[in-house]
């Protein structure tokens, strides 16, 4: 049966995913620095066999003979999504991915060495040759997947996402926020004035700092039979489903933005952990794309965790593992001043949940363009401040390092992948309205500590879907309506207007 | 080219090797128990693409074209290597090898059930069935490998071995050990009632005998920008040579056996540490076997570790890092009591350097018998008893947990592999009598902490050969002579009677 030989090299590749995985997780949180060459090595074999083994010709006609078998219809959505996956990984050729992979690692490097200096000039000639290999790849995808160009570069991070249906998204939230901002500084200055905001009572002890936070992944239902939390330089959430490893970074000084961080990736945990295990071998299996794995994690930060009720319950847990001098003399107002706090700033990913989507509508519309080629690489400085004067008030022209050279998304040839991060934002608080019109009095439960009905929400709605529906689809079957701006401008004028 | 071909191949499976390799250490250092069903399942399929790639049969080609290519030296060696790992992989049949799998893990599973009550009875039957098949295999491989069919098997552990050479070194062995032990005991007590053994100044902290144990590693000469120091339940050394992962455990009652199992692994760990790094994807560059890695081990641990010079320069250390109190008032022949400390007991693991080639050779005995088929399963237990009684006084009769139950080794189905552990003892022993030859002062670098002579000795003889040699031809080209017993049985007289 084809079907079998489909779900057998499943398992294959699950396997040499899961060494891949876990080899990743060992490189930030244990390999010392001189394994490194030798694990780059070992993880350039992995993933050619990896390559080899899912785009091996034979398997086109397996997929094909496996439609004609009698099948379930979770093996039918599976096949589906062998295939997308199959269509996705074999449609440039191994000549192009390899002058694609050269292109982008050079680039990559020479970006890490300029950008401390912020040397555009120098970097300019290797950003041209990778916008012309993604223009040509997005062209050789857009043929095959029968999609536009951009949208076929979307495809690869959120499948079913289109320009077409997202430019309207962002404008609408562009246009809220040009105002929203101005207000909603303009009442924080309010607030500080009257309520001067508390320093931290620091230092911070680490191993106390660690088990305030494992105490909330657990309390917000990380299942710590099935994952971890470490220690790395870049905190991220990586493993497998069954197996989850997430990581954070600690500062004595203060004792927030390494908890904010870990409620954020506890949130990509969940839904990796919440992923049904009997189809873990299967490309539909898999979490669905780059939105909604932001829309988890955003969903705990910033709807659960920067939510004034969960405080509520959170100040005593912070206590009881700080000691109650942490935050001496501590009101709600004073976790939420910190927690709250917004402004204007140049980097991406310092920015509050207010100024953020603004840098990545920036980003998608010069994105966009470059990939038309109505825009050339060398105009992206100027066309970055301009925007960056629009939209924030803040100008870059003298300062690449801190406009178009602060991502590393484009120096590695990801074009099409901002997008998700303020997809995601929206996506979340679109789920959060949804929980709320079932449930009224949520807020009720999280200021008791009590996630279950929100787990299950999600549970049912995103994470026991996996891959089975597109991105569009998953929401619409998840909140009973396309992606709307409206969930998300509200849930901003409530919180910082309110 | 077929030799181009060989690395290559050579390449993919050092990749498989490395996940492997790291995936064991991860499962037994970080792992959360909820992994382990899919990790178990990740190993298996890797291992199953290893074998299938290291054995594929267009292989033998390669070689044979490979030989008849104009080649270097080294070539030529690793060609050797290659053929003699390609042989041995391949010389059971896949459906002979599925059979051995399946029979080792019942029966292995069935020992740690049965183990803890002693239940000889109930195992019996999987006892048999292994001891058979390992006939079996023994028999194919002696085909093969044109051997006597236990030299078939202990070929697999140590290439080069033969029983007609161990016999009489450890017949020798056992002559000695049977009037030395009684000397040796009585010797010990009457230092003890002249000089009361101090007990421990408990606790020590976890974190003060890890530092500790650091800092001894660093010493002897552990590259830590190429391995690290973990905790696991089973202390053991992993990892690939570029990046040695070596664990121990602690118990706050004492600090001596975790230091010492740390030296020991430590041992392990240059052997690895010292491979040549250029041959890391060859079979060639590989440690030459369990005989030659346990004389590394050894060798810093009973050589080096428990040598009196040693404790000179080790004691100012144990007091740096444990602080004054830890050995307030002891003086050198205060650790000598605990690191030299001899006696007889029923358990292998828990023997040191004087009776442990005992209980070894009481397997090797042992296991001869059962492979020629001189001897049935059901017998063993009598035997054992009649050894040990002989051996080290001690019966086992009434308690085969204690007895031939107490090793995973036979239930896992590995016969040959015992001898390896003296073998290495003496072998340890052989290498330090050649380094003292070469610098009679030796004692003086090691009582000021100086371990750079030894490890030079080592490394041009031991750790750069690899696998170029045979195990005893290694010992050869290193020591000059054969592997012979004087230099252990000096040794233990020098050290327990001196």
């Amino acid at each position: 049966m084809s079907f079998t030989k489909l779900d057998e090299l499943g398992r294959k590749l699950e396997a040499l995913e899961h060494a891949q995985s876990m080899l990743s997780v060992d490189e930030a949180v244990q390999m010392p620095s001189g394994g490194g060459e030798k694990r780059a090595e070992a993880m350039s074999m992995l993933a050619g066999m990896h390559h080899e083994m899912a785009s091996a010709p034979y398997i086109a006609e397996w997929i094909a003979d496996a439609r004609r078998e009698p099948r379930s219809e979770t093996q039918k959505t599976a096949i589906n999504e062998f295939e997308r996956s199959y269509i996705n990984l074999t449609c440039l050729s191994s000549d192009f991915v390899r002058r694609l992979v050269s292109a982008r690692v050079r680039s990559e490097q020479l970006w890490r060495q300029l950008r401390p200096s912020g040397n555009w000039k120098d970097f300019l000639p290797a950003f041209e040759g990778i916008v012309n290999l993604a223009r040509e790849e997005a062209q050789l995808r857009a043929e095959v997947l029968k999609l536009a160009p951009y949208d076929a570069l979307i495809e690869q991070f959120d499948p079913g996402s289109r320009a077409a249906d997202i430019t309207p998204i962002f404008t609408e939230l562009k246009t809220f926020l040009k105002t929203f901002i101005p207000e909603a500084l303009a009442a924080q200055d309010e607030r500080r004035a009257r309520h001067p905001a508390k320093p931290f009572n620091a230092p911070f002890p680490i191993e106390k700092q660690k088990a305030l936070g494992e105490a909330m992944m657990k309390a917000i239902g990380f299942d710590f039979t099935h994952g971890r939390l470490d220690v790395s330089h870049h905190p991220f959430c990586g493993g497998v489903p069954s197996d989850v490893r997430m990581t954070t970074r600690y500062t004595t000084s203060e004792f927030l933005s390494s908890l904010m961080g870990i409620l954020h990736e506890t949130g990509h945990g969940l839904y990796e952990q919440g992923l049904p295990k009997e189809w873990g071998h299967w490309p539909v299996g898999r979490a669905r794309g780059m939105a909604a794995h932001e829309s988890q994690s955003l969903f705990v930060e910033k709807q659960l965790a920067r939510n004034p009720a969960f405080w509520e319950w959170a100040m005593p847990v912070v206590r009881e593992h700080l000691g109650d001098a942490a935050i001496a003399g501590w009101t709600l107002d004073d976790v939420l001043a910190h927690v709250l706090r917004i402004g204007r700033g140049l980097i991406r990913v310092d920015a509050d949940e207010a100024t953020y989507p603004l840098h990545v509508i920036l980003r998608y519309e010069i994105e966009q363009q470059l990939i038309a080629g109505n825009l050339g690489p060398r105009d992206v400085p100027e066309i970055w401040d301009a925007k960056m004067r629009e939209y924030l008030q803040l100008s870059t022209i003298d300062n690449p390092r801190d406009g178009p050279m602060q991502d590393v998304h484009w120096p590695s040839g990801a074009f099409g992948y901002f997008p998700s991060y303020t997809l995601g934002a929206m996506m979340a608080a679109q789920q959060w309205a949804a929980v709320e019109r079932e449930n009224p009095n949520v807020n009720d439960d999280i200021r008791k500590g009590n996630f279950a009905g929100v787990n299950d929400w999600r549970r049912k709605n995103i994470w026991s879907k996996a891959s089975t529906l597109s991105t569009p689809e998953l929401m619409r079957a998840a909140t009973g309506e396309t992606l709307q701006a409206r969930h998300f401008t509200a849930h901003l004028r409530k919180r910082y207007l309110g």
